[in-house]
């Protein structure tokens, strides 16, 4: 991690109402309490971890106003009014290192189709495609080996991650964050089985993601088979997800990594899906539903549902059968002693 | 979605029996009848959608022929034989504007290796690698950013969409269409442990697909150990699927998304796995099986077997127990009831 | 498979104790006794398989030496002491053809940023990218088409497969192998939700793979939201598996295929996860456990322990509700049977 701060500039950066102590060394990485020595920045972001403060090695802690105790030597506590915001600031400075502001322009390498319309404020890096009518938007950055297919748009301030592919008609937003191996638009997998083999169903559609839409690393966006597969603005997908052809995915919404999303599926604004849950084809999950991580969900979920488990049902009720479930050995026995109990109650 | 046609443009493609009405609009669109708006082309292909015609806003609806009522004003009605067989010639129109032939040649930034061997007909696209000893048949397609390895063999026809790795030594049969980001021949995963770590076992096979082999977004496919891991002609594999080492699978087979095939599996002709279902090593999955959704396949299916569930069952067995799972609470309280009641018969 | 051997070129390489017969041809294959034909090398690497060694059509067959039969004409048996240590040694020389050492140099095709360090005994590839400042080691192969970020660092004799990427300021070390399509560093998927919409936590850490870590293909791993997400030497994962922020996982692992450990999880050393399985958020994983495939881990699991199933329970607990659960329906009926036999007695 490129961190590098004295603890000036710490204190310049998170303003803090009382400093106490004195770190003698520079800041060059950021720890929890328990991992952190000497050269790094720590933070108490919750109170239960309240204990951890005396014994942790940082030479910088982050702490809330009213911790009252005094560091040891070669050691700075900084009162802050909310710990986590002043880690954030931190952060957000450390982030601007990591990822500077790119230079404009295309790339020598770059190789850019006949049509494609680049704006003169987008950086177009190494060895992109952008093929023939494609648009890329203001401040947009393909940052490096990345594929932009003919008469695909790409909004204003996307960043593309390396390896990032948008096939041909796709549509991004403005702000579309793109994790690197990222695929938009592959074809829907779509067949009709004729003559005992399958045949192509053409897949003409293309796909949508609004704007604010962040997807991970080599996660896989299909094309629908006509009309759009979308993505609404502000929603967050993790790594290597599926996204079938014709799904139309609300705003704000939340997948985690793993997610398999089958074809015509619905999912209302501000959905929770966590990692590795599947959603057969077809069905509608409501505004604000949750479907809990590896569950299968086989069948509507309504608004401000909670469904977890392989099918899905609701928590509260699959989370009972979950204990019942390990009871079962002992629920045998139970019965073996009825019928037992009987026998002998008969025979006697 | 590239599409554009005047009214008299879909007349001539489809062929209509009857016309009624006239739409004033450009065909800009395919929606469904319920999505559809003025500049949408839509279709009834199925009878129980057949309400849902007189309210569709679309400017031209492919409906079939004896389907009796009038358009309103600005609507046109196409009288077909088959509504969705007419739907699929526009579309396979749509798709030869969406993705028109590539010209022959091979681009300035391609990187080819001695030896290698390029069909006149091909086409290999912007900063491909094609590496030493390889081969690419006659109307073969490397779109842009693909890898073909040393002594690889690309067939006839077949499209390799952008980045797209096909390793050292395998074999692609002809019209093979691999989605953006496919890798055909990474390693297979085999160590074995020996004094505290794991010694790679070399994965010295290769991957061979047959012809007509499809393959979506991000699968993967790993070299044998030795001798070949082959998927069989006309086999359709959807985005994220993973298939190991000397996995031999039939043709003709449909594998949905995020499915993982464990080594040496061997999965008979016209078998069907339904999204993220998981088969353990060295099962054999027999011809035309039906494997459920997120099942987890742990021992072998016989031909025509269609099984569900984790650890998978028979199908109809699993489906009774997740209805009987689910009144578990319910078993529990009885056999709560049927105790108390003999406690109290005993100790009257 | 590249492999062309006269039988006097597979004797000089396994110097076997006795040979019995001649092969008449060259050996261009290796196969399993079941499917090995003339031209063929197999081996008798399980005594279960004795019964199929006189039925084999291979031309050379690597028997153990107290095998006592002799081969039928065209035939050779190379009895040496171990057949399986025997093909590893014919493995690795063919493992060595199709994988040639590569020519040290940086290809005019590749775009290297200003301050990167590339070693001169290193190999970079066609297409590739090296960002300012990162650094690749001695022997370090990056073989096409692979993106190394700014300020990372690759360790000496690492091999990255085409497509590999590796975002800013990650650290691989010694002998790091990467198959096609790795991500290394995407951002952690990290939110916090406020006035509506999700804002992105930064993500400012970095990964750092250690020596000898073998990683699949189209595999993702996640930087750290701050400090590192961390692979411990002698780890290797399978393809497609999802490595959150944060995550720290020990020495000599084994991660099948398709896994996802979720944010802040801790792997203990020689820990072994089974495919698909999917682990919590910040749960523990204790030294040497093993996770059955497709388990749903939700709570710790100690040292040395074995869990399965969804949730993940202890393993024989989990085999025996397996069970159960089958017998569910005669459960059912055996209850229905004794209340049906409680009214009968109490009606009587």
């Amino acid at each position: 991690m490129q961190v590098s701060f004295s603890p000036e500039e710490i204190i310049g950066i998170v303003g803090p109402r009382t400093t106490r102590g004195r770190a003698g060394k520079l800041i060059t990485g950021i720890a929890s309490l328990e991992a952190a020595g000497p050269g790094d920045l720590s933070f108490l972001g919750n109170v239960k971890y309240r204990t951890q403060v005396a014994a942790c090695g940082a030479s910088v802690i982050l702490l809330p106003s009213d911790y009252a105790d005094e560091p040891p030597d070669g050691q700075m506590y900084l009162l802050v009014e909310n710990p986590s915001v002043a880690l954030a600031q931190i952060c957000a400075r450390v982030e601007a290192l990591l990822w500077p502001r790119p230079v404009p322009g295309i790339h020598a390498s770059a190789v850019i189709g006949p049509g494609a319309k680049i704006a003169a404020t987008a950086t177009v890096g190494p060895l992109c495609v952008v093929e023939a009518g494609a648009e890329v938007g203001e401040h947009a950055h393909l940052q490096a080996q990345v594929f932009v297919g003919r008469g695909a748009r790409v909004g204003d301030h996307c960043w593309l991650m390396p390896g990032v592919m948008v096939a041909a008609e796709c549509e991004l937003g403005r702000r579309v964050r793109l994790q690197p191996g990222v695929v938009v638009g592959s074809d829907g997998f779509g067949y009709e089985f004729t003559n005992g083999h399958h045949e192509k169903v053409p897949q003409v559609g293309n796909v949508i993601l609004g704007d604010d839409v962040e997807i991970g690393a080599n996660t896989t966006l299909d094309r629908a088979r006509f009309s759009q597969t979308v993505v609404g603005e502000g929603t967050k997908i993790d790594n290597l997800v599926q996204i079938a052809h014709n799904v139309v995915i609300g705003r704000h919404c939340i997948l985690c990594a793993q997610v398999g999303i089958s074809g015509s599926v619905t999912i209302g604004d501000y959905a929770v899906l966590g990692g590795q849950a599947g959603v057969a084809g077809h069905i509608t999950i409501g505004k604000g539903a949750k479907i809990g991580g590896g569950a299968a969900v086989t069948s509507t979920v309504p608004p401000g549902g909670f469904v977890n488990g392989s099918p899905a049902m609701p928590y509260m009720l699959e989370r009972r059968i979950v204990v019942l479930k390990q009871r079962l050995p002992d629920l045998f026995r139970r019965v073996d002693a009825i019928e037992e109990r009987l026998e002998k109650s008969s025979a006697s």
